[in-house]
């Protein structure tokens, strides 16, 4: 999925990427920073470390699309994709199986025990899900 | 993902459903029938029996949209995929996890041994990916 989104991203060019997915909606730019922030968040989220671009959440992920001026361009964001795939991708390939039925960090010990598909690998389906989805949108921008 | 596009189905009209989610691309009622006919798909590759809708691959995946004319109604689809859920999600929820990790149907004996990744959980994430990616379409019929 990663690797199908990302061939997308590189057939679409800068100008593309300022459009809106549909008349009214979110720009590719403001999606593509989306991703890039929600993706951030599941580094505390498996215990992998810090945020690396904790800026970016309240940008992309709490204020709506248009409602702050002054983003990164398309070029920064761009490059933040592709360092953040370079980065991520080999932490979470160095997850083990056992540790993938581990809790996540935003929940307690004690709700795990009641919940237990509260896992990482939850994380890792549902970002996943999250990436396709707006994946389906990006495409229409071609 | 199935519930959250089931609401998405709900508010959409069938006037909605018969836009093209993007000038040119595929309309909804197309994706509404290709939906049904990937999950229908499911029900061999999970060793569930036999499709109920083997008629709508040749039109909603092999073919694409506005190439047949004939083709079921919104009302007719809307009724098949209300039908679909009521009997493929109880059959899923009765796979133990044991199963899940077995081979599905589409995989030989042989190439199961190398490529263990092609079990059954693998067919269900990917068709949910799939939804995931064609929601973030619906969406944007409104």
């Amino acid at each position: 999925m990663l690797k199908s989104f990302d061939t997308t991203l590189n057939v679409l060019t800068d100008e593309q990427l300022h459009k809106e997915i549909a008349p009214g909606k979110n720009r590719g730019i403001y999606l593509l920073g989306h991703l890039i922030a929600v993706h951030d968040d599941m580094i505390p989220l498996l215990n992998l470390g810090d945020k690396q671009h904790a800026g970016l959440f309240e940008i992309f992920v709490k204020a709506p699309d248009k409602s702050i001026e002054a983003i990164p361009s398309v070029k920064e964001l761009r490059n933040l994709w592709k360092n953040q795939m370079e980065t991520l991708v080999p932490k979470l390939e160095r997850i083990s199986v056992n540790e993938w039925f581990e809790k996540h960090s935003a929940v307690s010990a004690e709700d795990f025990i009641a919940e237990p598909h509260r896992n990482k690998l939850n994380i890792l389906l549902t970002r996943t899900t999250h990436l396709s989805y707006h994946a389906g949108q990006f495409v229409l921008l071609r």
